[in-house]
């Protein structure tokens, strides 16, 4: 299969590029290198070494001899190159990843609002528009978030995508209709996501796009098979306040003796995956695209689910970390309950990699190794939900000196 | 009050502008001209002669001795002076019409897709995003479409934004709860507008913004109490292809002697009110804002449904002229049944002008009186809603060659 990996230079779509690569399939990545430039802005860096992308996919091409394409393009930004490119390549499905992906990122400024919904709405309204203007039969495997439901507690379990509600008709009766689960985005972030939801329920209604989007969730992990076969292939790790999701960020400060620091109470539960599970989904949902005519087919991209002070605690049992609890930076429930189906995917013969298997501990291993990269000062959380939110964040800035005095 | 309607230049913001200035406001129209430049880009023109924004605005100052400010600025693509304005001019209430409102026009090409959805995502979201960052508590008044409910039946009355629904719980039981209604939008237009929806309800739990979204229907008439008091003040009156809405499109055909082409079996059941109504409505929502820590406040802004053929063939009735049935441009179901609610308009003291009170007589008059200003070229529909659908349509632009040859 000819597969496009929009945003294949990323956490996800690196290792997602050369999982496709390794099983056959001719990749290609188009990616504007955007995720590498915010590092440039925020001043820090992956905790990992990473080489340039044009050096890894050289290493890549030597070790396993197969040739991952490269084209440096700004999806939201050069329509009529993504059309180009599209009427070259001749992808038989495109993987779009090429959207800002940190909720926190999305939270620091206004600036930064603006540029996530104009760079993640034109990205994935661009690769669908331009599918449609060349009369192409790709398919579009888009990544979402488990966030586009929320953390309401609806008192049932998460379905994959769409729910069966009973609406009442004017005469009183009910009768059954099956919707798009109803969005509650908790930040810009997770709301430019929602959004796509229903670009993607428009195309594939008008069009026949055939579209697959994936609800991913928190994912940890760094390596996955492929990254490990050699050094220079290793896969970036964020470990600051804006990139640095939570579990992920628990072992790294496991690793340097940071305290483990916990949002608010820890009482939010959260869905979960490994890097090694989430490139498997991937593939998985690129060979079994939906029809021509079918509504957008939906995936619940996760494993587990886990509360975070029970992720600290694991954490801390595991290094000796301390744990802080400090300030929310998130206008969000401080408990809720989370129940998740991952049908699709566990029917389609994925075998989840869980929490069990000792990978936390290579994680802090990874960690330690590379610890003289970390920027202490770079780890607490630096964007706040609201104005007023910040002004009591200020705190957590602190918190090392707090530790220190302790 | 102090009021900025943005697009403030436009079928709705020019009378809505005058109207809310009348009734004492300080009103500010701001507007990048987009409207008047689509014109140009399709070269066409309003059926009535209007005059510039900065005469009419003159005019208008002259016979009421009340001013309205004028900034020619960019929502989408200004941010920055966006935020400026809104700290200088300090508005209570901001009314946002500054969107690219055709649905044909929004599916005219893939630019024209693009165009659409760049623009008006960003500008809803410029405009929350500034009044976040500013910190002011301004009431913020979207027009949006019934559209975004879609014309599929539910059997039941649509109402006004929120509906309640069951959900099975996992141990079998029902529980009760309000879901904003599902979108369904018919154009990259209508799905605009349906972005917009997800954007101001995170923003009203976000950051507590006082919101309100009119769900509009289908607009018909030109004239209200002030714009008719001066020549210069007329409003504009759109007849093309692109922007002409069905039931001023049928009056102008009967004006015309041109047959009234009905999409399809005519058998979609639409929304429909007249100008005076939807900018009563605009003041209504106005002066009855949400509380602040309130979801978005949604109001149903149309007055009676009609099936299209029946208003076909009472304007036929009125002036002899001809029905001729054509290939439907759009992709969307030949018949429709459509029960609205209005309650919230109805209950805020509104008396709905209806289609029975001479005023088709009226605009048939106006349609007459300018008719040397149409191009009867440019009547019928040019925008296919797939490619498919458009290779069929090239018959629709000969339909006076065919009526000719009959």
């Amino acid at each position: 299969m000819r597969i496009g990996v929009f945003g294949g230079d990323g956490f996800i779509g690196w290792p997602a590029s050369l999982h496709l690569a390794n099983q056959g399939h001719e990749v290609a990545i188009i990616d504007n290198l955007s995720r590498r430039q915010i590092d440039l802005e925020l001043g820090v860096q992956s905790l990992t070494p990473i080489e340039s992308t044009q050096e890894r996919i050289k290493i890549w091409e030597r070790i396993s001899s197969r040739r991952i394409h490269f084209e440096r393009l700004d999806l939201a930004n050069e329509y009529e190159r993504v059309k180009r490119w599209l009427e070259d390549f001749e992808p038989d499905c495109v993987v779009h990843l090429a959207q800002q992906r940190a909720a926190p990122y999305s939270m620091k400024s206004d600036r930064h609002k603006a540029y996530t919904v104009n760079n993640n709405v034109n990205a994935t309204h661009n690769l669908l528009n331009a599918i449609v203007e060349l009369g192409l039969d790709v398919h579009l495997v888009h990544l979402g978030t488990m966030g586009v439901y929320g953390y309401s507690d609806i008192g049932a379990t998460i379905p994959e995508g769409y729910l069966p509600v009973q609406i009442a008709n004017d005469d009183g009766s009910l009768h059954t209709q099956e919707i798009l689960y109803p969005a509650n985005p908790g930040s810009v972030y997770h709301m430019t996501k929602c959004l796509d939801q229903l670009m993607l329920a428009f195309y594939a209604k008008n069009d026949q796009l055939r579209l697959t989007d994936l609800h991913q969730g928190i994912v940890w992990g760094t390596q996955t098979a492929e990254t490990k076969r050699h050094p220079s292939l290793i896969n970036r790790f964020d470990y600051d306040g804006e990139y640095g999701t939570v579990l992920n960020r628990f072992l790294i400060q496991a690793a340097i003796d940071y305290p483990l620091t916990v949002h608010g109470t820890g009482g939010q539960t959260r869905a979960f995956i490994h890097i090694q599970d989430s490139v498997r989904c991937i593939e998985l949902a690129v060979t079994n695209p939906p029809e021509r005519g079918e509504r957008t087919k939906i995936f619940n991209q996760m494993t587990e689910t886990h509360r975070i002070r029970d992720l600290a605690k694991r954490v801390s049992e595991l290094s000796g970390a301390p744990i802080e609890f400090m300030t929310n930076p998130r206008r969000e429930a401080d408990e809720n309950e989370l129940r998740v189906s991952n049908e699709k995917f566990l029917s389609l013969g994925l075998n989840p990699i869980t929490l069990d298997e000792g990978l936390l501990e290579e994680l802090v291993e990874i960690a330690r190794k590379h610890k003289s990269r970390i920027d202490r000062s770079r780890i607490p959380a630096q964007s706040a939900w609201t104005k007023e939110i910040g002004k009591k964040l200020t705190n957590i800035e602190t918190i090392e000196q707090v530790r220190k005095r302790a």
